[in-house]
């Protein structure tokens, strides 16, 4: 228009690229919604390819449909060999099992696998090693472009023709979308796929159209009983309650239940118990905390209802209460999976938590969690947070009984290193407390308030004694190489922390 | 720790780096502050070198401090040919002259500048020529990389000491934070400076953690009298209250005005009074209109508060009373630059509005319009999100008196090319309306309504029969290179739509 006026080349800018049109072609006189009148042609329009990379969220859990209905639609195209980058699986997406056999899934990565799946990769189906990631190494991955994805896939409870979603209205409310605010920000394509389409713009905005390539609607993304359980309950087992008790007086001791005081705590029947017993210590002791923080459950809504917290940080809501307060409490605020414990971006939260109460299904005399595999080597979990948060916050404490089924869970040497042992303080069981010798200051504090401490080998042994049942590994006893590796344990920084091996009498 | 079991090589994952430490060092046990003892501490941790790219949010506008403050810093380290990468300057930042002078400030990129460094732009004080961008231009080149940021500075009306930042509260309270979000997700490092830390966590959070590294506490980031303008008001006078009439009557004849009517006007005097026309006429026609996006103002508030609008999509808050509603209104929603107006990424905002009110300083007869120089070729603003909007928009309308101090604002020519005429459809003056004649269908629609249609060469004419200033510009008249360019005009692709050369007169 004013090429007379413009020269070619200006020192100190370059070579000028000269307006020419304003192409209105793509702006006003044109469509500008993203939605797409299938799944097909949303996977068509994204360019996925054979051998590409996708991705899910797990914020609808075990009600989720979206992982399901995609695989199934990029089967029937014909595609082969795609890597799914999925940040948990559930036995609902047993349909994947197939997909693996058929060649149309050829690679996993995960921070955590249970139900038939998990079963599958155990049994070596898939001729890549898995990659067990944790959720915090996931994002980190992601953020970093280590691990590169074609196209991510976002099951939205809401979301506009333009692509704007939020997590908290739709039959398949789910509350905050942390993990899949990570997908969104950096993945090449990104399609959001809702059965509540809303008129423009979606309100709230938990993603933004900025970051939504593509919308699909459909008639459902999730089946709302499996995506938040309503019965997310504490224990009521005796011996669970007396754990909790324990580590309520533990965390008492040591120090951190101040004003300011931030804890997280999962959702199992134990940890719920666990939160209970902080709850009446805060109220007793007058404690005005600063936040909690994780996947949030009723019982960390009602602490921050009753002002004992500031502010909840909200990666995913685990039952309806949390949704509903997430929903209304301006002080429940949404974190995506990188704010919440990628260890490279800048500080987690994770690494300003007093206080972690983690699971386990075996720990090791040098304080190793495993949460990845059962005694006997097979795939049942993984990390999620559980390394992260162990790795940030000032007391990474691990509640457990001393065998489940018959089975000791204080062992030797656990079958499957998921949490490195340095990064945990203290193991709470129904037979008493044992802390980790990197970390004398504590067991002064516990003996300074009548808490019985005693050597994690004495533990080890009471297990051992009230086991029933021996469980001999595939791998355990040698030292060498015992059948195919099918996944690799990343620790939060990417390293490989530990192997999975095939397990043959799975077969 | 389990390398004895963890091979160095596994097909299908590759070499294996294995898990040595946790890292404790670093979590832990340290400090885990981004707390910096001052300004100084943070550049240098920023890594900032000579010829580096620094970036600025305007959302505190004439009453910044943060620019001179991180400018006069950086000189003091003896920094030098740094390149700013502002989203807009205003008269307080006349201190950057000196920068420029004395080659501390060796580049500029801005949407907009006024006052004294927009004068010494035009006078050629800056060796490379300035790049005026538009709001959705600068999205663009940010988020795609080819504007690399090294440092940006995040003015934080609230800040924690790990970098959770909101615009809400705080003495210099902004409300949203719509172009610093998008230099905080891109830089290479981000420095928030605040004048409210609070404790951990900031709540709400506009910007998280995740995209902060240092955090710096001084006495006031701004003045607040400057922040907001508390004077935000329709025009008063005759004349511009008879075009906001006509610019009503031109919106409800567009067939525009109708349920989900989206809206969007800066906060000029005249665009304002057409704000108050469209909420009558949303009133008397009972229309419900889908969101109103852009700078927000209290008028805009009203409109949302008494629902004639579902949401507001607010980049900046221009008055106390928006802050005020973005604290307290769910369906008051931050939008950032790129959700904004970023050509680029997945359809944006202004793509999506029905109508846009403009401001011109001059217009031409192919409906160019000027929002950068006056006619003496001086800079006296840029485009901000004027290009963008006006693309975006179905009705771009821009609104102008025929002059103003005696000199024509219809012209055969504009002085300088801001926004391209195809993307502009009417113009409104105290005379009469001009429409595009790209646009017959809405010249018909306008007659049909009883409004009077004017060709442009007839208010351009009616312009310079009430002209009693004749002015020359710079390098009106030749088609050929008058004066040394001092400015290049990017459209929002990036693209040179026209060039500013050196006003000699101001020297």
């Amino acid at each position: 228009m004013r090429s007379e006026r413009i020269p070619a080349f200006l020192d100190g800018y370059g070579a000028i690229h000269s307006f020419r049109s304003a192409g209105l072609g793509r702006g006003k006189n044109q469509s500008r919604s993203k939605l797409m009148p299938g799944l097909r042609a949303a996977i068509e329009a994204a360019g996925l390819k054979d051998g590409g990379t996708i991705s899910f969220h797990h914020h609808l859990r075990n009600g989720d449909s979206v992982v399901n209905m995609v695989l199934m639609e990029i089967a029937a195209m014909g595609i082969r060999g795609i890597t799914v980058a999925a940040s948990s699986i559930f036995p609902v997406h047993a349909p994947m099992v197939d997909h693996i056999r058929e060649g149309v899934v050829g690679g996993l990565l995960t921070a955590y696998a249970s139900g038939p799946v998990a079963r599958a990769i155990s049994r070596g189906e898939l001729a890549a090693p898995v990659v067990l990631q944790t959720h915090g190494g996931r994002a980190r991955a992601i953020a970093s472009g280590e691990l590169k994805i074609d196209v991510a896939f976002i099951a939205a409870p809401t979301a506009d023709a333009f692509g704007n979603i939020n997590g908290t209205d739709g039959p398949a409310a789910c509350g905050t979308l942390g993990y899949a605010m990570v997908d969104a920000a950096h993945a090449r394509r990104v399609v959001a796929i809702t059965d509540n389409l809303v008129p423009f713009p979606a309100s709230p905005i938990d993603i933004a159209q900025d970051q939504v390539d593509y919308v699909v609607e459909v008639e459902a993304i999730g089946n709302p009983a499996g995506i938040v359980s309503g019965t997310t309950r504490a224990t009521s087992d005796p011996v669970g309650l007396a754990i909790a008790e324990t580590a309520g007086k533990v965390i008492a001791a040591s120090g951190l239940l101040e004003d300011g005081f931030s804890f997280q705590t999962g959702a199992g029947g134990i940890s719920l118990a666990v939160a209970a017993q902080v709850r009446k210590l805060m109220h007793e002791r007058a404690v005005r905390g600063s936040f909690a923080s994780g996947g949030i459950t009723g019982y960390i809504v009602d602490m921050l209802d009753e002002g004992l917290f500031g502010a909840l940080l909200d990666v995913q809501c685990f039952d309806l209460k949390a949704v509903a307060s997430y929903r209304r409490h301006p002080a429940h605020h949404c974190m995506s999976a990188s704010m919440y414990a990628n260890p490279h971006q800048r500080g987690a939260v994770v690494d300003q938590l007093d206080v972690m109460v983690l699971g386990a299904a075996e720990i090791d005399l040098a304080f190793n969690v495993n949460v990845t595999t059962g005694s006997d080597g097979v795939i049942i979990g993984g990390s999620g947070g559980h390394a992260d948060a162990a790795k940030g916050a000032r007391l990474a404490l691990v509640t457990t009984r001393l065998h489940a089924a018959g089975i000791a869970k204080v062992v030797d040497r656990v079958t499957t290193v998921t949490t490195p042992g340095e990064t945990i303080d203290v193991l709470v069981t129904e037979k008493g407390v044992a802390v980790n010798p990197r970390r004398p200051d504590l067991a002064e504090r516990f003996l300074s308030h009548g808490i019985d401490v005693l050597p994690i080998e004495r533990l080890r042994d009471l297990a051992r004694a009230g086991a029933s049942v021996a469980i001999a590994p595939p791998s355990a006893g040698s030292e060498g190489s015992v059948g195919r590796v099918v996944a690799v344990v990343e620790y939060r920084d990417g390293s490989v922390i530990d192997v999975v091996r095939q397990a043959d009498h799975l077969a």
